[in-house]
């Protein structure tokens, strides 16, 4: 039914791949600027600038047409698209510009906004996009590699400070050896987590300042490979002596990344997986809700799609009833969060099979540096 | 007349900081994921996860409000914003999302699409914009110092091929250095194009295979400093000997952007730089069309604004007849591209003072490295 709806509607985006990982699977065709994907049927097309034209036809994906905008402004295109086809009704993302949909509104061109990806099929991956992305996860993981070398080689000053070489050792440096790794292996990287303390009790805070001993430091590191799919992964690791309080929680979100391997399966829904996580950080006496102001305990969704986009569906939360399917790839990655203490938040990758669910990130689980 | 328009509408915006610049300017605070920001008058408020509350509360701009969202959308948290104030329209961005608009529409909010910035205050930058731009430029210029000693270090095969410690030196390779370059400074980087020889003729190549003497290979290079201002700089080196043709296109290019910077000031029309250079290229019997079915000449902007996107008002092109103020940071950046030949691009950045324009970029133009 969906289907034949739209076949009859055809797909419209307009966007720039940055924005719009669903542009770039319709047309393999990676631009920083706008442009515009067109598809009735079999009957698929981008709309180029000149700038763009050359490279287009080089790169575009297998069926797809490459139309170069000359003096035509975008309603104009759209508009001649469809009359040649006696159809103006075009599904279009979501996040589809409000301010062309009003131009091409009064062209009468009739316009259906879609939640979640125009190609439902991105949340299921190939052969192919899975070897792309486990090359972007091994270069996460080459990455983790080198921030766990470097803490290793560490020494701990008389205050508490972790230092290299001689000296102080702070997140941003850190943080900078980690994002030259990813470089070096020819993805890139931004916003690359390395929160120290008190600090990682915000699951998004890149972290500042100096590294400490016997606190937790998160380590939260994903890369896009040149290929344009991500990988994704967090350790937690403690810098000389754990405290009994760390061990603790670090032992049960080790403990519930492998119960949600396990029962991450075909036909499951997301928001059991999810539950099934809560449960088990909730027998174990952790807490979920507020201190003071804040958030405490386990706090945000138990994971997420990964693919073109670093956050893709199927969304691991508890707002999510649909099943889970073969060649789903997700993230596992329950956190504990306290304003008096830090976070500790571990992520493996898992691909759903036939029957069960393989975990692709190998990285060991160990927190403790001496 | 647009001022008190915009004071009685409020201001709406739902995007994350990678979508959308005019958020972290209004909010200062960044986020991966989608947030909200709501302005009526002085009143300014940001909406905001549990994941993201305790961050926003720490790095938000002063006189900005920080909401944690709880069991409300954002359907129900935008109407319950306005109908405490009796005001039911929002200025949106032109690329607010169509379903979220269709959404609220259906609510009785009355949205009305901005094209451009919604703050067209951040085409003028103020003294700490600036800085922070100069501080990308400058990583900008030591990455593409870094590509240049590289190339001055190689050597040439017997096949003409560019060789680096003994090995060929592909494109790929030398992006890396750049890449890590960049990122040693702490900022981050991507599409930094390296493209050799016909390549070059495609202005957005990023560049592939080995590179190779005595033909262009244009190096673009903008990187995005921690603070998320950009820095943009290309220049056309060429590897042992240039040809004649080579060095006439460069001398040209060289000569557009001396007098560009020298026409750039306060009031000329954006439109208007760009025709002296168009004028100026064509008067050296440089033809801009189409050679084939590929398009050749100087067939792109002159420039652009630069800013916290790379790529922002106001546009040096001939679409655009504002004039130039104070304070606009832009790029001047004429090429000239033949598929049977390749390209040449040099781009500067400057910022328009009272009077006239002060260069920014500090890297020489000299393309030829023996």
């Amino acid at each position: 039914m969906i289907n034949t709806e739209y076949k009859k509607k055809g797909k419209l985006i307009i966007s720039s791949t940055e924005k719009s990982s669903d542009l770039y699977y319709a047309s393999g065709f990676s631009a920083p600027d706008n442009f515009i994907y067109l598809e009735r049927a079999a009957d698929k097309r981008i709309f180029v600038s000149p700038l763009e034209y050359g490279r287009a036809l080089k790169e575009k994906k297998k069926g797809v047409l490459v139309c170069e905008i000359r003096n035509e402004n975008t309603v104009e295109i759209v508009k001649r698209f469809s009359s040649g086809r006696g159809a103006e009704k075009f599904a279009v993302p979501f996040d589809f510009p409000l301010g062309l949909a009003t131009k091409l509104t009064k062209e009468g061109i009739s316009l259906k906004p879609v939640e979640g990806s125009l190609f439902p099929r991105r949340e299921v991956k190939s052969a192919s996009e899975l070897s792309k992305i486990k090359t972007a996860l091994e270069t996460a993981e080459s990455a983790m590699k080198k921030a766990e070398n470097i803490l290793s080689e560490s020494r701990v000053d008389k205050n508490g400070f972790i230092t290299w070489h001689g000296e102080k050792l702070s997140s941003g440096m850190l943080r900078r050896m980690i994002d030259m790794e990813i470089v070096s292996n020819g993805a890139f990287s931004k916003d690359t987590i390395v929160a120290c303390g008190l600090q990682s009790a915000d699951p998004h805070q890149r972290g500042t300042g100096f590294l400490k001993s016997s606190v937790p430091i998160v380590i939260d590191i994903f890369p896009r490979d040149s290929t344009l799919y991500w990988g994704d992964i967090t350790r937690t690791f403690v810098k000389w002596k754990a405290t009994h309080r760390f061990s603790r929680i670090h032992e049960t979100l080790r403990e519930v990344v492998l119960l949600a391997a396990q029962k991450a399966k075909p036909g499951i829904k997301a928001s059991k997986l999810h539950q099934i996580a809560f449960d088990y950080i909730k027998s174990q006496g952790f807490r979920t809700g507020k201190q003071g102001a804040l958030n405490c305990g386990f706090f945000h969704g138990l994971g997420h799609g990964v693919g073109l986009d670093v956050h893709e569906e199927p969304r691991i939360s508890p707002k999510n009833d649909a099943p889970l399917q073969k060649g789903n790839v997700i993230t596992i990655e329950p956190g504990l969060y306290y304003p008096d203490f830090g976070g500790v938040r571990i992520e493996d990758m898992i691909v759903i099979g036939e029957k069960d669910a393989t975990v692709l990130t190998k990285y060991h689980k160990n927190p403790l540096i001496p």
